[in-house]
This record gives structure tokens, C-alpha cells and sequence, in this order.
């Protein structure tokens, strides 16, 4: 049978699938797209983005475009239960979503319905030229890289209605199909419960009139009649969430409905002394949820899982589309990086690895903060005491609660990801054992995001946020915090001329068109592998980039930066952008940060080899070429 | 011959024309547009937005449309002269374009050719059914108001090769159509020149590469080859503006002109020890250009000019466009004011009054500076010192280089405009003479913008701008700073009390359907006229509307907001935005903005019925009712 050849199949038009379709096609890669459903998402379904993926998607230079629908915007959660008497319900407290102890951009999450954020994916890909297959869904495949080293996935894919099937072959398969996924159940790949209660929810989209006051918070109401949730949506719109049964329930059925009537009536008895009716309601549904972590992201990193296929949730939660693109974008790059030769294959081992365990630490994290609060409703002193601490760090005399309560917020807020050591997150135990690499217990970690900073560009006065320069372009961050320019001058000098030796990661990995670079490319003009920003601690108009950056710095002329702007949480510090990376201000430091945004490595910059002979080991551990052999026979 | 009838006709379809009819298309009037080119501007013309037009935009939701687009940003101003030595150029020194002192929420300046800017209010006029009719022309028009009381003026019009014509009536005829003006010309109105001194400039917009380091700076060349002004640009490109000939040389010819390529080699003289070599020209043009400035804007508030056809400006002081949207807006309101019955036709006269000032100062003071400069370059700590203040207000011994330096700040910034006392400025001239009328000489004055500030909403906890919070809708804007909700509970219902007796300006101006307005509007349940925004110093936690704001102000329950975002300009007030306004934290006081967002006056907030006294008296001033009268015999 004759067969196409594509880079990747993509089984699902969901958040995730759209996601890394979207990425990928950016980045050149065939793809075939296909989603069993004629449409994308009419009403309904996921709509909670969290900061993190603001920044993410700010990064992928959607936001705007997400932006442009008027997403409703949570920055606090109200907490409403019974008052002392026990008649109606009260507010016993309000806290922020994401406090300021988060160093957020976006201190808040967006309500938004998910067919309004599928199509700016959509719209996105038709820029490249792809559109989803639909509706068609996948009936078979098998993988075989021994027989098909080149493409060993085939797959065959048919049209919902049957009148027309294709077989292909790919180097890659993806299943983004959600919780009921064809992929995952031919692998026979279990599922695993961390949390066996399960639910049956009833969840509805509309408009109401209602003189309850924080109808455009998110809320949860506890009452003698049942507990519902409230989350604000674009347009007028309220969402409610009613649990409907429970597997804690003496008549458990899973099975067990409600009418839209019913559910209605039961939030107006919720409500009660305040008062609630429908002027319209777009969506309404019901269905069970427990929460499922999928054993295995992968077999034979050909054929991949990610979001709802790999972890379910309730939805209270708020975590699916936001894990969803988190999976996306880290298997992305990862098959990027070993598909145009950068890094060894057993780089896609860590795709499961990674994501794997967030989702576990998200679940069984929110397990016990559920638990913790059932037990003992926090006192609303000790709530703002803990929001308003503008530093992430553990104080003395934390309390259990404090303590569960940030790591919640870092939690619905994205920015609890914390990826563990391994080959791209540096560690003691990884083989670069240089001792220039810096120990990461500070304010800066090896698999947690850079901190946000603003700087202002050289060139064209500019100021910017530092940890958005890069765009999601697949290439390794390199950020030479270079301090003082007078001081580092020989340091800076030495680590270009290392650089650019034969043998180190930069000479190794450079473009072949490097020729013909574009004098105006900004990012890649040495190598698609890495690019270099340059920030020197001092007033913009004090730097002139010819004299103080070497030459292979200058030439990212786009990207040399003046640390010179004030930051309110490193308030004394004369070089903010440092001081929040934690690295001195006369002495600075290179920071390696993956292209997904989180911290690989963190070096000391220093005059000799040293700190290039440190970044040559760190990539030497998943890169294809040995590195920094030349250099070490000097 | 039979006529079509339209409540404004406007001719031209630059920024002050699209301006203008983009306001009025969304108001809901009835518009003729023509312009008599056959597309929109392909290439170069006007290109800097200013900080405050960005607010204005932003307020109209087309901000984002624009920054769409990816203007350059400029942040600086960078000198470069010859040397010591004299050969050559030498940086000088670099000036913020919009500095501290100035509270700007976007301190920059953005470069996006006219073309751009112009489609984003097309495709905004497509969204209410109005196109631009082109190519077509003004032939002729005629006024009168007594033969024709409802549609006085008669406008004929051609398609520009003469096949087709159209004779409408309408309200009002705007002239947009740049210098020369055609109706300008019909009124005999003379234009007038401030400086007598003409140029003849030519203007270049290409992608350049060159080594010169301050190329995405605005910066001001001089050296003995000659001057020139660099402008930043989108797309990698760079706008060169050159000077060609000036009344004052010796040879003057207002026609001499330069070729492309003689452009470019003094460009390139002038550069020297840096090189530039053009990798493409987008457009070229030589023009002469002097300034002036209409003498009238209108002579029977019938027919009015703007823009261009009022005042041209040397390209270097980058207004045009930015005065053009001004103009624009400061007219729209008037007509609809006058339209919807809540003003008195006279009000149009302080069209002409309030935007022929503001040319002539920003005319005369452009010339000031300018001079200033040549003689005494000023010392860059000078300079420094000036722009780090982040209080406007003049301090001790500040010299007249300073004092001039901030104010040019302010005219480039578009922040410099300062309307003067008349019936909706208030001054201790004004009719309304209630002793509670605040002068205003602090941070709040009227005929300015009101100060920006950020305010958390108390209905969903959002973080605002409260400046921002009520678009561009014609109404205008009633600030109630609350202060203590329980010090002023009794201030506060009389306030409602008074608000709501008959002869009210509130009552006076209700809407006639007031009875079927939807429990979701936001901004105008009461009247078109007006809308109520209350602000209370304190945590929005401590807030609630039904408890804390009397009835009337409740309605308005999108805006009610907390005074409890802390900010650096005012770092020691607990309430930061009474404290940006000058008002007291327990007391407050009301401040009233006109619908263009300029101050129209502040009153004390009082218990008893002064305080709505002496709004009556202030609006008594220019509404087609006679208001409080039925107070004033209580």
C-alpha cells in the first residue's frame, strides 16, 4: 500500500495537540492533523489559563490574540460556607489566586471558552499551511524502528463515517485524544488512581442575574444543600459547578444525572438568601471524573501520550489545558533538538520523566491541601499574612498551612513546576563536574523557570522583559550575565575566544547557511542551536556594545541588555536582573536556560577556559558530539 | 435636486477624518467619508504615536490593532554632533523621549507607517457598515443655517475623473484634507505662520545595514556635511529625514529638490567614520513645509476644520498625527453633546477656542526650544537630573534650559496639552461659584488629563487602570473618591439623595428608556450623559457595595472600586489614587472628566446638598437645561 511520509501524527485537536502541532509547524516540520469531531469546540469544555501560560503563551506571541476575546480574569477566590447560626451562607474569606509572593507577570488566570483558544491555535497553523484533518480518527498503527528506521510509525487513520481511509508513516506518533485514548488503550498502557474517590459533576455556562455579590469571583459555596462553584467567564457569562454524586456516598452511582432544572435549583437553594436566575444557558453537561495518571507517557519515545490522555483531574482543579501545553511544548522541543541532530535520542526519554512526575506532584498535591483544608478552614489573618509576602522562600514559624497554601498557589498559578536533575537540569550528580557550576539553592534552579526581570535593551532604549527576548524558537538560552563591563572585561574576552574554539558546543553545532546569514537576523546567526544575550550591570547610556561585548556577543546586537532598571522586590539592589538570578553584580554569571524557559545550568563567569570548558560538559551530556576534546588537549 | 441626507459629511480620510468618523460611526450617526485617494496610504507619511495617543487608543480598544503591527518604540533621543576635534560625529548625549517626571503609562513613542494606522480604524468603520467613498472630492458647499435649520449644509461631491457627482445635505462638514484644504480655501480663512522659517526636507524609508550603533535610536545628527534626523521603524526599516534647502540660505529656493541616490551620499558623509549602504528604499520624497496655523477652525459651527488643513508642523517635532487625533476627538464629543440634546449649541464654539491654542503654544514653544538649544547645548547631567524627577511640579532652581527641556517633554509626549478656563474647564471664573468647587493647582488641574491610576475593582478583585475604565463613549465621567466609607456614610447619601431629586443634571438627563435597560449594562443605566465611578479608600476586602455605596452608585457595580494598590510615585499614601488626585484619604472629594478624559472640575464631598449643588452649577453652565432650581427653593 502506498504511503505518505510525515514528520509526526497528531490524533486530536485538543489543547495539547494543538499545541505541539502548532509549535511544530513553526519549526518546519509535516505534519498530519486529524480530530474526530466535525468542529472545534463549540461551548464548554477547559477555559482556565493560568499566569504561567500567559507567559507561555506571550512567548509563542498568542497572547494577544487570546487576549483580544476579553477573557474574564480571576485574581482572587472567595471562600463562602455557613455562617455560626447555620442558616444561608456567608463569606468567611477571600484570598488572592496568585499572591504576591509569586513573581507573576500575570497575577491571574483567564476564563475563556476553549473554542476561542483552539482557533487562535488553528489560525496560527493555516499561517504555515496546515489545517486539521476532520473529522477522522485513527483506527491503527504500529511501530517498528528497526524495520523503518526513518519513519517506523505507520499509521492508519479513516474518516469518521468510514467512506475513506489513508495509511501513513511517520517518525512520530502523538496521541492527544483525552482521557479516552485509542492510543493509549492499544498500547495497554493501565491507568493508575492516585485518589480513587471519584465524581460525577454537573457543569453549566450562562448568563444570570443575581444579586449574590461575588458572582464574578471564583467561589467556592459550601451550604447545607450542597456545594457548588462559581468561576467567572467572558461576556457575562458564570460557570457553575455542582458535584452531583460522590464515591463517598452511601447510594454511589456513577451513573447518577440531574437536569439542567435541577441543577439550577439546587444553586438556588445553594444561594439561598441571595438570589440567582438564567437569563440564557450556553452550555450544560454532566459527567464523572476521577483522577488518573496514565502509567506511561511512551514505550518507544515514537509513539507519544500527553494531556488528558496521560492525567485526568477534577476540574476544580483548573490544571488541564495548562498541563496539557506544558507536555506539548516540552516533548516539542525535545524531538526538535534530536531531529536536526543537536541532542542524542535518549533526550525523549525525559519527556515522560518530567511531565510524568508533574502530574503526580499536582495531583497528590491537591489531595492534600483538599484534605488539609476540610480539616481546619484557615483563620483570614493567616491567609494575608501568607499572600503578602512578596518572597517565595520559606519564613520561620511557617505553619503546616502556610506552608500548603503557597504550594497551591504555585501550583494553579503554573509556576510550581519544578523539573527534577537529570541530563538538561544540573545537578551535583550530573557529568558536569566542573567546579564552576553553581550550586542552585538560591533564588535561580536548575529545572524551575528563569525569574522574570526588566532591562533595558541597548540598541534602542527599550525596556523589556529579559525572560521574553527569546522567542519559542527550539534554541538553547544562553544568558551571560556579564556584570561590570570593566571588571569582566578579560573574562568576557576569554569566554568568546573559548567559545569560538574548535571542539566546544558553539563550534560544533553551527549553521551550515552560516554564510548568508541575514545581517539582520537576531536570534540564530551563528546556530539554530543557542542563542546569547548579553546584560551588563550598569546604565544603558554607559555601554557601548562594540567596546564592551566581544565580538561573538555583538553580534546579537538585538540581544545586549543594560541591568538597569528598579525592581520593587530586590529594591536595594543596583542590578535588579542579577540580584534576582541571585549572581553579583561586579561578577555576574552565565545562565543556560532550556527552550522551554526553564533553568539547565547556571556557571560562573571567570577569566581562563573555565566557564566554557563547564557549558562543553553540560551540553556534552545529551548532545551528539563529544565536546570540548580540543580544548583539554591544549 | 434631490439630496441624501447625513449628519456629517467629512472629507478626507487621513488621521483626523478617520479619527473623527470612527467615533462618530460607533455613537450611531449617519455619515458621508470620502477621500479622493483611490487606497489608503501605501508608504510613508506621518508615523509617531505619542505616549497619551496610545492612552487615547487604548481607551477606543485599538491599541492593540496598532501594536499588532510592531511599531519600533522609541525610549530615547540621541545627540550626536562633531567632536572637539571636528571631525566626524561624537554621541552628546542621550534624552529620555518621556521621562519619569511625566506619569505615563507607555513612555514611548511608536513608528508605524501611516497605512498601518489608517486600516486599523477602516477595518473598526467596516465593523458599523461605513466605508470610505473614494476617489472622491469636494466641489463645492454651501451653509445655512436659516433656510435649512435641521440640515444646513449642502455639499457637492465628485468621483475625481468627473463621472459621477452627488449633492447631499448635511448637520456638519468636517475638512480632514491635509494643508491644502479646499473648504479652507472656500471660507477665504487665512493661515498664519508662526516662524517664518520654511525647509525643504526629504524623507527616506528603507532597510539600511550599518555600523552607525544608535540606528534604532530617534536620534539628531549634525556635522559640516550637514543634518540629519534618524526615526526607528517597523520591519527593520529607518526613516531619514534630511534638510534640503531653508529660507535662511543664502540661495533659497522653496523648489530645489535632491534625487534619491544625493540623499543617500550625504547621508553618508554625514555618518562618517560610520557606514550605511541601503539593502532596500521603501519610499522617497522631497517636500517644502513650513509652519502655520489656521486662523479659524470653523466660522458658524457648521462646517470645521482639523488636522492638517489647521496647522502644519515641521516633520521633526513628530505631531501631526498625533494633533490630528485630537482635534478629532475634542470635536466628536462636542457635536454629540449638542446632538443628543445635553449641551447648548455653543459649545462648539470651544472647539476652535481649545485646539487653536494648543497648535499655537505647541508652534511657539517648538520655535523656543529649538533656539534654546542652538545656543547652549546643555551638559548631559543636566539633563539627567531633569528627567529623573518623578514629580512634574517645577522645583527650586531649576534654570530656563530645565524648565524648557520638561516642557518640551510634555509636547512631545502629547501630555503638554492644557485647555484654559471656559464653561467646561472650571476656574474661580466660572458660573459655578459654590464654595466647594476645589481650585485646582495640584496634581489634578482642569483642562488636563486626569492622572493615572490603578484601583482594584471590587466585583471581581481585577487590578484596573481607572483612567481607562470607561471607554471612549461620549459621556462623561463622574469620579466619586469616597475616601472612608464610614467617615463619609452620611456624605455619601446625600450625595443620592441630592443626585436624585428632580432638576437634578442627574434626573434632568435620564434616558427615555430607562425602564428596559438590561441588569448587565455597565456604563449607562441612568443617562448617555453620564457615568458614575466610586472609588473608596481602602482594602477591596473591606468593601461591600451593597453596605458601603448608597443606591444610586451600586448600579454601577462594575464600577466600584478599592484605593489599595500602593504605587512608587506616591509610596507613602495608603490610598494612592486620592493621593494622585490631590484629594484627602478620608474625605475624598468628586471629580468630573470630560468624555475626552480632560478634568472638568473637582467638588468636596459634603454632607448636606452642596456638593450636587455645585455639580449643577457646574453643568448648568453649558446644558440646555437650567438645573438645580427646584434645590435651590428646598
Amino acid at each position: 500500500m502506498a504511503s505518505q511520509y510525515y514528520d509526526i501524527v497528531i490524533v486530536g485537536a485538543g489543547p495539547v495537540g494543538l499545541m505541539l502541532s502548532t509549535i511544530l509547524a513553526r519549526w518546519g516540520y509535516k505534519i498530519k492533523h486529524i480530530d474526530n469531531r466535525a468542529e472545534p469546540t463549540p461551548t464548554g469544555r477547559a477555559d482556565g489559563i493560568q499566569p504561567r501560560s500567559l507567559d507561555l503563551l506571550r512567548n509563542m506571541g498568542l497572547k494577544s490574540a487570546i487576549m483580544a476575546h476579553k477573557p474574564a480574569r480571576v485574581y482572587e477566590v472567595a471562600f463562602w460556607d455557613p455562617p455560626a447560626d447555620g442558616k444561608g451562607i456567608v463569606r468567611t474569606g477571600t484570598w488572592a489566586s496568585c499572591p504576591a509572593f509569586i513573581d507573576a507577570r500575570y497575577p491571574f488566570t483567564t476564563l475563556l471558552h476553549q473554542g476561542h483558544i483552539e482557533r487562535v491555535f488553528i489560525d496560527d497553523l493555516a499561517k504555515n499551511g496546515l489545517s486539521i484533518q476532520r473529522p477522522w480518527t485513527i483506527k491503527a498503527f504500529e511501530s517498528d524502528a528497526k524495520a523503518h528506521p526513518d519513519y517506523p510509525v505507520q499509521v492508519r487513520i479513516e474518516h469518521v463515517d468510514g467512506t475513506a481511509s489513508e495509511t501513513v508513516r511517520a517518525k512520530y506518533l502523538f496521541s492527544g485524544e483525552g482521557a479516552r485514548s485509542f492510543v493509549r488503550e492499544q498500547l495497554k498502557i493501565p491507568v493508575t488512581h492516585i485518589d480513587p474517590i471519584a465524581h460525577v459533576w454537573g457543569v453549566m455556562d450562562g448568563v444570570v442575574k443575581t444579586n449574590f455579590p461575588d458572582i464574578k469571583m471564583k467561589c467556592t459555596i459550601h451550604s447545607e444543600h450542597g456545594s457548588i462553584m462559581v468561576i467567572p467567564r467572558e461576556d457575562n457569562m458564570v460557570r457553575l459547578y455542582i458535584q452531583i454524586a460522590s464515591s463517598t456516598d452511601a447510594d454511589w452511582n456513577p451513573r447518577k444525572t440531574a437536569t439542567e432544572a435541577q441543577v439550577q435549583a439546587s444553586a438556588q437553594k445553594i444561594l439561598h438568601p441571595y438570589t440567582i436566575e438564567w437569563e440564557r444557558v450556553e452550555w450544560y453537561s454532566v459527567y464523572p471524573i476521577g483522577q488518573g495518571i496514565s502509567e506511561r507517557y511512551t514505550l518507544d519515545q515514537r509513539v507519544f501520550l500527553g494531556g488528558d490522555a496521560c492525567h485526568t483531574h477534577s476540574p476544580k482543579a483548573g490544571q488541564g489545558m495548562n498541563t496539557a501545553f506544558l507536555d506539548a511544548q516540552n516533548l516539542a522541543w525535545k524531538i526538535h533538538a534530536v531531529e536536526k541532530g543537536f541532542a542524542d535520542r535518549n533526550l525523549l526519554k525525559s519527556y515522560e520523566v518530567e511531565r510524568k512526575k508533574v502530574a503526580e506532584t499536582l495531583l497528590s498535591f491537591d489531595n492534600k491541601y483538599a484534605k488539609l483544608f476540610s480539616q481546619r478552614p484557615p483563620a483570614a489573618n493567616e491567609v494575608q499574612a501568607a499572600s503578602d509576602q512578596t518572597s517565595g522562600s520559606a519564613s520561620q514559624g511557617e505553619n503546616e498551612f502556610v506552608k500548603t497554601f503557597k504550594e497551591n498557589c504555585e501550583f494553579t498559578s503554573g509556576y510550581g513546576v519544578a523539573y527534577e536533575a537529570n541530563a538538561i537540569n544540573w545537578s551535583d550528580r550530573h557529568p558536569a563536574q566542573s567546579p564552576l557550576m553553581i550550586s542552585t539553592g538560591g533564588p535561580i534552579r536548575t529545572g524551575r523557570l528563569l525569574p522574570n526581570a526588566d532591562v533595558t535593551r541597548v540598541v534602542d532604549a527599550n525596556v523589556v522583559h529579559l525572560e521574553q527576548e527569546v522567542p519559542l524558537n527550539g534554541s538553547f538560552r544562553i544568558f551571560v550575565f556579564a556584570g561590570d563591563a570593566q571588571s569582566n572585561r578579560v573574562a568576557l574576552r576569554d569566554f568568546a575566544r573559548n567559545l569560538t574554539r574548535s571542539g566546544s558546543f558553539f563550534s560544533s553545532y553551527l549553521r551550515s547557511d552560516i554564510d548568508q546569514v541575514s545581517w539582520h537576523e537576531t536570534h540564530n546567526p551563528h546556530s539554530h542551536f543557542f542563542t546569547f544575550l548579553t546584560i551588563f550591570a550598569g546604565a544603558r547610556s554607559s555601554i557601548e556594545i562594540e567596546r564592551d561585548a566581544p565580538e561573538v556577543l555583538a553580534r546579537y546586537r538585538d540581544h545586549v541588555y543594560a541591568d538597569d532598571r528598579w525592581d520593587r522586590r530586590v529594591a536595594n539592589a543596583k542590578a535588579s536582573a542579577h540580584a534576582k538570578m541571585g549572581l553579583d553584580e561586579t561578577r555576574g554569571g552565565v545562565v543556560v536556560v532550556r527552550p522551554d524557559g526553564y533553568v539547565g545550568a547556571v556557571v560562573k563567569l571567570t577569566e581562563g577556559s573555565g566557564t566554557v570548558d563547564a557549558l562543553n560538559q553540560y551540553f556534552g551530556a545529551f548532545c551528539t558530539k563529544k565536546l570540548g576534546e580540543t580544548m583539554a588537549q591544549l
